[in-house]
């Protein structure tokens, strides 16, 4: 029903194998779009960095999007970025110019990515989520709606450190991580939090500002009576890596890099 | 200006009498839209679920839309949804499939509902709402920019327990409402509040964690001084069905059933 | 590349010199777009206000943008609105009826003004933003992400006061800002905070409640061991008036008004 060869390409695009396209999609100059993917309909792809307003002799960045993506409809991806296989958006989300993302990342609907930021593999943010420029992002993070990373410590001014976030971490909904805070690995922030201080590995952390309350591995299992349910990769497995062979299996010969 | 019928119709779509689309908008296959409705532009209505992408023999759900609704630009509603008469949505709203809403229902500008969640009548969601899968919200709620209901207390995980909002209920500006949480009939949830725990009928809570201020029957009016504001149906029906009536009268026929 | 002439125009629309027009974009009845101007692909400007629907000898109200703006790609501006020159939007931006922005204003992607309000000049609002009706904002006032401005005391009810803000004032992330508070000259909103209370000039206050924790004059630069960064205008100049002659020198000759 979506793809009716109705769209837009630019020069020098390269679509792989069975690419789809849908309706009113733009793609612009040197994009290129892996095997299997699909991008649905009202998107824009390889959007023009400010420069094209001004300078005559632009020429667009190159802009990488992986093998198996699906990328609905109404998002707009900017030029510059490179997103690795398997990687799915949302509708309307927004990623602006040096977007660095593994494998098996995720974008949820709304959420508005700056841009000059990294992430590693098997991330995954939720609905409405807010990256400022240069955070740094680990593997098999996961963060919440309405979660906003900040890098301005005396705003405004000329100084912009992003915060940086451990594997496994999961920042949820409604949470602000403020300028050059530290995440460690294996990290939980609670629901509302203002982090204000570097993170332990471990930690839970909650409030504002937010404060220690426990190491996670502490926190029982609401599915499992008498378990703990951290770290949480030997409890959850869905669409992970580990799925098939369970997580201790996985460290020994992580697949996955 | 806008309906230059200039729009897309899958197969087995049912419009109503007095129907308009606006340019731009796609209806896909099994919709039915009711009498005097207006679809304003660039819409995607039945918008395909998951399944579409992977299943050659995928067919569209059916998505019902009642009389008289004004569903507002460059929205997207799912397949497998349905919403009463007079439904009204502001821009860019994403609703996701096996969504219910009762009758005279809104949803403001840039709201996202996650689907699978419940809704009764003349409940009104203003910009930014996210609601999480799983949420049962009772009739005439309200919820105000920028609040968000969750479902997994022990993040990631695959625990799904969405909260519960009775009737009359007034979720204030960027509140959290945790997972699970029952907040009853005639309460309200102050502004910024993290709401950890369950909520009593006719309680103001307030804070991070939220904690029970008072009865919300001791709240003084802005409007009448030495009166009480609440319960607001006294003192507010713009839009309500009690508007010609006024509350009292309307209780003893409750005539929106 | 992205301009092909693919518009529509309503009647009596006036375009000054240079002006660009994307592709998809709908310029309603009676807008004039100053010179130099850039409305970028799939902007909807002059939106219809809601009386269009149910009267049948609706007449667009005139809406204005200055010269050398840039609206960017998806934004919705409703008709009955004034921008000043140097206009700039992200993506997705909202701006509903009878808003008022001096010149050099800018409002970030996904940003929701309800209308009704108005702003000074040098106003930047980041992305994500929601400005209530009749809030009033002064000159150089920053408003970052997920902040909202709310006026309603009693929701619902049908009194609506917005909130005020002075000049140079930093609302930062994620803060919250109760109605009809008034926010003085210079102040600093700190992140996550819910602002209850009229805030005097040259404070810095936070918290939730937020609580006044200095005066701003005491905060240590991040940038220039031993200095102080506010008033930021000593500090930072990026886009502003008095970035070639310093703000000492501009003070006294207040170019812009």
């Amino acid at each position: 029903m979506k793809f009716n060869n109705d769209y837009k390409l630019g020069k020098n695009v390269v679509l792989g194998k069975n690419v789809k396209i849908g309706d009113g999609t733009v793609i612009y100059d040197n994009v290129e779009i892996g095997d299997n993917s699909i991008i649905c309909n009202n998107c824009v792809i390889g959007e023009p960095i400010n420069d094209y307003y001004s300078n005559k002799n632009y020429i667009n960045p190159k802009t990488i999007i992986g093998e198996n993506s699906l990328i609905r409809s109404h998002s707009i991806i900017y030029a510059d970025s490179i997103f690795g296989d398997f990687f799915q958006t949302g509708h309307r989300v927004t990623i602006r110019e040096n977007t660095k993302m593994g494998n098996n990342c995720s974008v949820g609907t709304l959420s508005d990515i700056q841009g000059f930021v990294k992430f590693g593999n098997y991330c995954r943010l939720h609905s409405n989520v807010h990256i400022c420029q240069k955070a740094v992002i680990g593997n098999f993070v996961f963060i919440y709606p309405y979660v906003v990373l900040t890098n301005d410590p005396t705003p405004p001014s000329n100084t912009c450190i992003g915060p940086t976030i451990g594997d496994y971490s999961q920042i949820t909904t409604g949470s602000l991580i403020m300028p050059g805070i530290k995440i460690g690995e294996n990290c939980l922030i609670g629901a509302g939090s203002v982090v204000t201080k570097d993170v332990e590995s471990f930690s839970l952390v909650l409030g504002v500002p937010a404060v220690k309350k426990c190491d996670i591995r502490e926190i029982e299992s609401k599915e499992k009576k008498g378990e703990k349910h951290y770290p949480w990769m030997c409890n959850f497995n869905r669409g992970m890596p580990w799925k098939d062979i369970g997580y201790e299996k996985w460290l020994k010969i992580k697949k996955f890099e």
